[in-house]
Formats: C-alpha cells, structure tokens, sequence
C-alpha cells in the first residue's frame, strides 16, 4: 500500500528522502492558496523564484510580477501575495512570476528526484484528494512553515489531506498521526482554532483578515497545482 | 506574563534563543524517563555524554556507565536506557555517566545561555509543574524527538506540561497551542495514542513493552531533574 508522510518545516526535509514520491508543498499563508486561486481563476502558469531580483526581472519579459517578503507586497512589484488579487479575472492568459518568504523557497529545495510536485491548498483540497487517490506513488506533504519554524495552519492541511486519504495510504510517520487527529477533533472549527495561530496574528495585524478567511475555506476550486519544468500549471480534474 | 514555547526537534533548536530562559528537555523514550527513574531511586548524579567512547571511559573513574544506540544497549556498558534497571536501588549512592541516541545529544546542544535546563518525563510530569510555577523565567520545551524528527511522545509531553501551566505562561508559538490541544483531546487514552507512534512500534519489536508502559505513568515520582555545572542532579519540591 502507499505510504504517506508530514515534513512539518523545510529545516526538517533532509531527513526525508522523496524520490520517486508525490510531494505536495503547501503554505497556506498564503503562497499556495495565491498559486491555487492565480490558476483557478485563469493565469496561464506561475514560474516561483527564490531569489527576489531574479524574480523581478521576469516583468521585462511580459510576466506579471508577485512579490512578498514577510507579509508585506515587496517594492516595485505589481502584486503581493494576496490570492484575492485574481479573482476578477483580470490576469486570465497572462504568466505569473511569483517570490514569497515561505512557500517558494520551499519548491526550490524540492529536487528533481521527486516524481511529481503539486501545490496545496485548502480552497482546492478535494480536487487534490481525488488526484492522489489515482496515482501510485507513495506521498510526502511537505510544509512551508513560517521562517523555518512549525506552523499551525501548514500542518492542519496536511492532517486534512491525510484525513481525507486515510483509506488510501499507510503511515509509520508521527507528523501524520498527530495532525490527522489534530485535524479530526478541530475540523468543525477550524477557523476559529487556526485565529489563534501567530500567523495569524501577524495577518491580521496588516489588516487582511479577508485573506486569512478566503485561505481557510474549503474546495473553491476543482484545479489542482502541478509543477512542470519549473512552472506551475493548472490540471482539472475530469 | 511568562511566555512558553515548543521546539519539536534538535532540528530546529537554533531557530529558537534559550538566553535566560528554563530550557526543559524531554525524551520520553527513554532517556529522560530513564534520568528521572535514576535519580529518583537514589542515583547520586547523571553525567550525560554525546560520544559513546567517553561515555565508556568514565566506567574507570568509579562511574555506573549507561550507553544506548538504536534502541539498543551499546557493548561494554553495564547498562542500556531502560528506566526499570534502577527501580531496585542498587545503584543507590552511585554516579552513572550515560549516552543515548537523541536525548543526551539534546543536552549537549543547551549551552549555558539558559538560565537553567531540566529533563522532564511523564513520570515527575506533577513534581516539574510544581516547580515551574514557582519560577519567573520564560520556558522553552524541548523535544529530543528521533535521530531529528518529530515525535509524537515527546510532543505531547510538551502539551501536557504547557496544558498544566497554562494559567501560568502565554504563548505566540503554533507547537505549543497544537500540542496542548492534541493533548487535551487525547489525554484520556494517552497510552493507546501513543501506541500507535513509529517508536513505540520500534521498542515494541525489541520486546520492551515494560519500558513503554513505565515511561508513559503518570508522577511515580517527585524529584525534579536539574542540569548543574554538566551533572544532572534531583531536586525534591518541598
């Protein structure tokens, strides 16, 4: 049977080998719920950088350009990481280069051994459950964290993942069981549990308590997030 | 007010600072139970050693030598890290030196910046509540987890102890608010959730079902387990 596992902080993915496993990176504050809701709502791919300049330069070459460092929309960038940005449609056809503190250093220290790397979010969850139930491969969630360190929301998703895959996968892995059960007994007030979170409360500081509410709703969205050649496209469930 | 917070692996330790605040380390399985049970049934001082060959040095200088890789009892010491080896007294009034896989390694990464380190175990958990109240630190948990990962007893040690002194301490950090809830939610059946756990699964095919047991009971003892100048002495609430 396959094998599911949690890699609760990207200081912790050494420990974990991925080769030739699904790796699902997830940052709900807000990286991969941006990245979910940019493609569910038609821009054509998202090419994330590491690197905040490299990433900048991208505009010259007709990207739109995303650009967030610790919270906060980075300078001379058109857009934050703010997922509401895309829902009018007005970037429908156009490419996103997108750099974030968490979530795109995350993809980045994802290596090519993996089998496939998808982006996860809760606004997509279902369409993401019922894309793994049909494939093979043995599945590492992977959280972005915050700065290195655990965080609440990341690891809740990855509990609901392992929740929803339950009958689909085995695990020996002490993140999974501890969040799946984090997740069962916390589900019907998830919103309210995560406020608490110092993510959170960080967001909410900035005043952008409509991210933090659109990041938390479940299955908005029927896309799920796939990497491809270093660009993240858009797969729809059939 | 006292701030608390979690770290939940070795992992993760220098993303978080210690200066002037109690550091308490845990390793449930079975390092920190095993220091507890020691020193609670007469032991004189535990010196904790990294290396396992100067660990084995001090047998010459008179010391009761304790050394434990992989779960098992390293050659050449009189003693592995099981914690049911002194509950008879016979080592009473002896000096043990010991090494284990993950949680003497833990103490030798607390340097002297905090301002008082502790081991903690399900089995003094009351006696350490006691005399942490008594205290005007911030606390840093700190789990020892396994060869770097999480796990799940020693986080929800981490739950159970910030549960119990949750009138006494705030906190800003997602580990200690999932762990305390995990363990509120769980508490009631902590053995059989436990059971569950990939180290437990470990032990158990060492046919160490004792170990297990011990080292998930609730206050045996009351000494409380104090680094001092290198030797982890009992310190016994009044």
């Amino acid at each position: 049977m396959k094998k599911i596992e949690v890699c609760l902080s990207p200081e912790l993915i050494h420990l974990y080998d991925s080769r030739g496993k699904i790796v699902i990176i997830v940052d709900i504050f807000r990286a991969s719920s941006t990245i979910v809701a940019a493609l569910a709502n038609g821009v054509s791919s998202i090419t994330p950088f590491k690197d905040l300049n490299a990433c900048k330069a991208m505009q010259e070459k007709g990207f739109i350009i995303a650009g967030e460092r610790d919270g906060k929309q980075a300078k001379g960038f058109d857009l934050g990481n703010s997922p509401l940005a895309y829902l009018k449609g007005i970037y429908k056809g156009k490419e996103l280069a997108i750099t974030t503190t968490n979530g795109t250093n995350a993809i980045d220290t994802i290596g090519e051994e993996a089998s496939q790397v998808l982006i996860g979010a809760f606004i997509n969850l279902n369409a993401t459950v019922s894309y793994l139930k049909n494939t093979k491969e043995d599945l590492l969630i992977y959280c972005a964290g915050w700065k290195g360190k655990f965080n609440l929301e990341d690891s809740l998703y990855a509990g609901a993942l392992a929740d929803s895959l339950d009958s689909y996968y085995v695990t020996e892995c002490d993140s999974t069981l501890a969040f799946r059960t984090l997740y069962q007994t916390q589900r019907k007030n998830l919103k309210d549990f995560i406020s608490n979170a110092s993510h959170t409360k960080r967001l909410q500081n900035q005043d952008i308590e409509k991210d933090i509410d659109f990041c938390l709703s479940l299955d908005l969205y029927n896309a799920v997030a796939l990497v491809e050649k270093g660009k993240i496209i858009a797969l729809r469930n059939a």
